[in-house]
C-alpha cells in the first residue's frame, strides 16, 4: 500500500499545561501533512485554493488516542488511501513515535468550489493524482 | 437531557485561506467549552491540573461536518453528558449556527495521573459533578 | 482618551507547558481585540477582507510584558488611538488583571490592497471611523 | 558573527482569509527557532522547564514587518546573540524569503523560576552555552 510519510517534531507551544500533546496541535499537524502530501502529488493548495478556488473541507474525522506524546518527541505520520469516491477521498492515518502507535486517524475530505461551498466531483486531474499515489507500490516521502 | 451551552464568534484567526473555519481552531474552542463547562460544575481546570495533578485527556473523537461557518459567524456549543463510565466520560457535542446545526461531535475523556499518564478511577468529587449535571433537569448557561 | 475595553479569560489552550500565557496566543487575542473593535466602528472584518479586499496587515509590533499571566485569569484589554496617519493608524495596547498591568504593547496597522499588497490611503469611511473613535470622550465598551 | 539558521515552510494554517501569513503563527514560529536553537546547544527545553523548572518568558519584543509572505513559501531564520546579561539575552532575528528580509525582530529572554516566576541569574551552564554559542565563528545550522 502507498504510504506518505512525515515527520513532525513536537514543539513547546504544542504541548500543554499538562506537559502533554494538546489535541487540536495535532490536528494542525495532521493537516500540514495532508498539505504537503497533496503538494508531493503536484498540487500545492496555493493553486489550489487560491487560483481555482477549489476547498478540500473535511466532513468526517474518527480519531483513537492510545499513548500520549511529550515535548521534544519525533512523531512519524503516515497517509494512506482507503477509498476514492466521486466526490471525496477516504485517509487512513497513524502517528508513532519510535515505533509504537500513538494514535490514528480516519478522515474524509470532499472537493467543494469556494464561490459556493458545495460539493463538487473531483476534477480529473485530481483523481489521477490520487489514483496514481494509490497505485504506486512503495511508500513516499516528502522531498527533504 | 442536561445541557451546558456556550456561545463562541468566529473571529479572523480561526478562518483559513479558503475564508471559512479551520477546522483545528473549532477543535480548539470545543476544548475551551469543555473547560467552562468542568468550571461551571466547581472543578477549575488550574486547580485540577495544576494542583492536583490529574489530567483529562481525550482518548477518542468522532467528528461530521454538515456545514462550513464563516468570518463572524457566532457559534452555539451544546453539550450533553451520554454516558458515564468507571475511568471515561462520554460527551455529545452540538455546534449550530441560527439554529442549525454545523457539526456534531462525539468525545471520550478519561482522568488520568499527571505523574504516570495512566488512567485513574473517578474521584469521588468529580464523579458526584458529574452525575449531578448529568441528572440535572434544565439547561445550564455559563455565567456571563 | 477613547479605550476600547473587551475582557478575555486564559483558556488551558493558551498556557504553555510552564503554566503559564503562551505570548503568541497573547497576541492572537489581542488581534481578536482589534477585530472586535474594528466591528465596533460599524466595520466588520468579513465585510472589509472578504468583500472589499482591504487588509490591515501590522507593520510594526513593539511589546513589554512586565509580569506572566495563569490559566483562568480575567485579563482586560485597552486599545487607545495614539495617531491617525494617511496611511496607517499607530495603536497603544494596556493587557490589566485585577487592575494591575501585564504588558503594553504599540502596533501599527496599515491599510493595504488584497489585489496588490501595497498600502493605500485611508479610504474615508474608515478615516472617520477612526476620527470619531478617537474623538468621542468615553470609553467604548463592547456589546456585551 | 554566530548564526542559528532555520527553515519554516508556510503552511495553510499559518495564512489567513486575507492569504497571507497570520502574525501570532509568525511569532509561534519564531518560539520553535528559539527552542530548536536552544537544542542545539544541548539544552532541550523538556530538561530545562520540566525537570529543572527554570523558564525562559519573553520581556520585550520588537518587530518591523516589511513584507508579507504568501503559503507556500519557504522562509529562513537566522537567530545572532546581540549581548548577554547577568539575567538575560537579547537575540536579533531577521527573516528572509529567497535572501530578501521580510521581518526583523529583537527579543529579550529572562531566565526565571517556574516556582516563583522570578528571574534569576543564569545558571552557569546556561550562560556558557551561550558565551560560547556567540563567540563562534561560524553560522550554525540545525541537524536536518
Amino acid at each position: 500500500m502507498a504510504l506518505f510519510e512525515a515527520t513532525r517534531t513536537l514543539h513547546f507551544s504544542d504541548c500543554d499545561p499538562a506537559g502533554i500533546a494538546y489535541y487540536p496541535r495535532y490536528f494542525d499537524k495532521l493537516n500540514s501533512v495532508v498539505e504537503d502530501w497533496w503538494a508531493s502529488m503536484g498540487v500545492p493548495w496555493k493553486t489550489l485554493f487560491l487560483q481555482r478556488r477549489i476547498g478540500l473541507p473535511t466532513v468526517r474525522f474518527e480519531v483513537d488516542f492510545r499513548a500520549p506524546a511529550f515535548l521534544g518527541d519525533t512523531l512519524v505520520f503516515s497517509l494512506a488511501v482507503a477509498r476514492i469516491g466521486r466526490k471525496s477521498v477516504d485517509l487512513d492515518h497513524c502517528v508513532r513515535r519510535d515505533g509504537a502507535v500513538l494514535w490514528h486517524a480516519k478522515q474524509v475530505l470532499v472537493p467543494t468550489s469556494l464561490e459556493t461551498h458545495k460539493s463538487i466531483p473531483w476534477p480529473d486531474d485530481l483523481r489521477a493524482a490520487l489514483t496514481s499515489f494509490q497505485e504506486s507500490p512503495h511508500a513516499h516521502h516528502p522531498a527533504a
